[in-house]
C-alpha cells in the first residue's frame, strides 16, 4: 500500500493530554486529525489528511435542505502488543457504498477508503488506547456540498472520516417499547441504507417512549406493526427456549455487520438459529409462557447490548436475568475475535 | 412591529448587478444578506441579519449524520406600485413547526419568525422584480449544529432564511410514472414533515424515472402502491370529466398550502371537488374511457404544474390538449391574488 498521495497537514500541538480517557461520553471527543476528500467536476479528488477542524459551507448546501448524506461506524481495536486492527472494514465500505447508491450519491473508491483510513489510524494510534472494551470509535461520512437549492441530487460531495475515543458501552439497564403507531422506513424507502434522515426521523417517537421509561424502540413494520424489524441503531435478536430468532434483511431493516456475524457464530458454535419474520404475538406469547430467555440489540457501538424488559399495548413484560445468557456468549466471542485474544477463523479481523 | 432588536451587519457591496434576472436557475442565486438564528441553552438567542456567505460547522454536527433538518419554500411577489406581498406565511410557520415537532426539534418564535423576514425583505427590496411570475423564493430552514455523533436529538441549532431570486417556473412538457416499487414515506412516518430525509430518498428513484423519459414520479402508498398520493415537490390533482379529486392528507403526505389554497377555490368556483384516496387503476380506467381529463401538480415553486401523461406498469397513457383547464383557471385565480392583481376575500394576501 502506497498512501503518499494523501498529504498530511500537521498539527501544531495535540490535544490528546486533554482528555479523560477514562470518561468519555460517546462521541463528543474527536482526535487531532481527520480525512477528507471532495467529489468535483464527476470525480473524486486527491484525498489529504488534515487538523480536525470546522468546515465551511455554503448555507445553501444541499445537506442542509435534502438531507442527501450517508455515514458509516466502524471500531479500532489494539492488542497488547500495539497491534492495531479492524472488523471486517471490507463490509463498511460495501455498505456505505450501497446507501450512497439509494440516495443517488458516487461511490467512494476502495483504495482512497483503505489508504486514508490506514494513514489516519497510524498517525492517531495514541488515540487507540489498549484494554478490552477500549476503541477508537471511526465515522465515515458523506454529504452533499454543492450551494443550490433545487431537490436534485448534488453535484458535489465531500467525503470525511473523523474518530472519536471509545470506552466500554454500557447502557444501563435497556427496556425496549414496540412500536404501535410509529415507523421508521417504508418498504421501497431507504430504510436499509444508513441514510442520515432515518436517524433523525426517530428522534421524536424515542423522547416519547423516554418519557414513558423506555430506552429505545423496537420499530415493527410500518404497514401492520405485528413484525419486528430492528431498533434504532442495533439489529435484534430473540431467543426462544434454546432458539435464535431474528429478522431477516428486507429494504427496511439495516443489514448489521455484527448481526450477520453472530448469526454465522450460532451456525458454528451449536446455536439454533431462525432468520425469519418475528411476530410481536409471539414474543408476547413466548414472555407470558415464560419460554422468552433474551433479547438483545447488535451493532458496533455496543457489540451485545441486552434488553431486560419491553412494552406494547400497555403491557410490560420482564426478562428472566440468566447465567449463561447468549448475549455474553457472543458477546465474548465477537470481542475476543475483535482485539485478537482468540483465533479469527472467518478472516474477520484485519491487522492494518 | 419593532424589529430594531434584529442587527444588521452592512455588506460592502450588492452583488445585484452581476445577476442576469432574465435568465435565472431555480435556487442557484442567493441575494446579499442572510437571517440567523442559534439555539443555545434551550433557547433562541437573538437573531441577526448579516452578509450571505459561508458557514462554520464541526464535521461531527448532528444535521450532518443524522439528518435532523427541516425546511419551507415561500415567495415574496412585487406589484407595479412596488409593494411587497406574502402569500399565507402564517401556514408556513405554522408546518416549519410541525415539522421540527416530528424531528424533535423546537419551535421558532413568531416574532423572530415575522420580524426578521420583513425585514430581511425590506433589505432586500431591489432583489423582488416586478412582473407577473417573477418572485423572491424565500428558504427559511433549521438545523442541528450540536458537535456530537450519538443518535440523539441535538442540544443546538440554526435557524437561517436565505433568498433565492426566481423567474416564472416552466418545467417543459411533464410525463409522470406511478410509483410501483419505491416509496417516499411509510405510515407512522415523516412524510407529512418538510424534513431534510424525505427529499434525498426521492433522488434516486426519480433519476430511474428519468431515463425512462418520465420527469417526476408520483408516489403511491408504500403498503399496496394502489393509491396515488403526490409527487416530489407537489401535491397532486386529478380532473375526471368536471370533477376535480385529490388525496386526503394523511402522515404520509405534506399538507401544500397551495393545494389547500386550490380546495377552497375550487368550492368557490362551483367545480365539484372530492378529497379522498385515488386508486390507480380508477385513474387508468379514466384515461381508457376518455374521462380522465387533467392531472396537475400543486406548490409553491411551480403554482401549477400541468402534467401531459404518466406511466404504469409498462403502460403510457397521454391526456387530452383542453382549451379551458382547469390548471390554468388555478393558476391565474392564484396568482392574480398573489400578485395583488384581484380582490383577496380570504386574505392570504399579506403586505409587507
Ligand atoms: C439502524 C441500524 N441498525 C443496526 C445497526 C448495527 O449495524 P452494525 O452491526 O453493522 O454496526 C446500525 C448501526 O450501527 C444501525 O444504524
Ligand atoms: C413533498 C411536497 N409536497 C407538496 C409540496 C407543495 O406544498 P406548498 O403548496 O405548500 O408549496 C411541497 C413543497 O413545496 C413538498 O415538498
Amino acid at each position: 500500500m502506497d498512501s503518499s498521495y494523501i498529504q498530511v497537514t500537521p498539527i501544531k500541538q495535540s490535544k490528546i493530554d486533554t482528555v479523560d480517557f477514562n470518561k468519555l461520553d460517546f462521541g463528543r471527543v474527536f482526535s487531532d486529525y481527520m480525512f477528507e476528500c471532495d467529489y468535483k467536476n464527476g470525480e473524486w479528488q486527491t484525498p489529504v489528511i488534515k487538523p480536525y477542524g470546522p468546515i465551511s459551507l455554503d448555507p445553501s448546501a444541499r445537506v442542509f435542505h435534502y438531507g442527501q448524506a450517508v455515514f458509516e461506524g466502524m471500531k479500532a481495536y489494539k492488542d497488547d502488543n500495539d497491534d492495531i486492527f479492524l472488523f471486517r472494514p471490507d463490509e463498511n465500505l460495501k455498505r456505505i457504498n450501497k446507501s450512497s447508491e439509494r440516495l443517488a450519491m458516487p461511490a467512494f473508491p476502495e483504495n482512497y477508503f483503505f489508504d486514508g483510513l490506514t494513514k489516519l489510524l497510524h498517525l492517531e494510534k495514541n488515540w487507540i488506547k489498549k484494554g478490552f472494551g477500549n476503541s477508537l470509535y471511526i465515522r465515515p461520512f458523506v454529504i452533499a456540498t454543492q450551494p443550490a437549492i433545487s431537490a436534485s441530487p448534488s453535484e458535489d460531495y465531500k467525503f470525511m472520516i473523523i474518530l472519536s475515543p471509545a470506552q466500554a458501552y454500557y447502557a444501563g439497564e435497556v427496556r425496549v417499547l414496540f412500536a404501535e403507531k410509529y415507523s421508521r422506513s417504508a418498504n421501497g424507502g431507504v430504510g436499509f441504507a444508513k441514510a442520515a434522515g432515518n436517524y433523525a426521523a426517530q428522534f421524536f417517537p424515542t423522547s416519547l417512549a423516554h418519557k414513558k421509561g423506555y430506552q429505545q424502540i423496537i420499530w415493527t413494520d410500518a404497514n401492520t406493526h405485528e413484525y419486528l424489524e430492528e431498533a434504532g441503531t442495533m439489529n435484534i435478536f430473540f431467543r426462544i427456549g434454546d432458539k435464535l430468532i431474528t429478522a431477516p434483511n428486507n429494504d427496511r431493516i439495516l443489514d448489521g455487520i455484527t448481526r450477520k456475524s453472530i448469526i454465522q457464530l450460532a451456525k458454528d458454535n451449536g446455536i439454533e438459529i431462525e432468520v425469519r419474520p418475528v411476530s410481536v404475538a409471539e414474543i408476547k406469547d413466548a414472555a407470558r409462557k415464560g419460554e422468552l430467555k433474551e433479547i438483545f440489540g447488535t451493532g458496533t457501538a455496543a457489540v451485545i447490548n441486552p434488553i431486560v424488559g419491553f412494552g406494547h399495548s400497555e403491557e410490560d413484560f420482564e426478562l428472566p436475568k440468566l447465567e449463561k445468557s447468549y448475549a455474553s456468549f457472543f458477546k465474548e466471542k465477537l470481542m475476543n475475535i475483535q482485539y485478537n485474544k482468540s483465533q479469527d477463523p472467518y478472516g474477520w479481523r484485519v491487522k492494518i
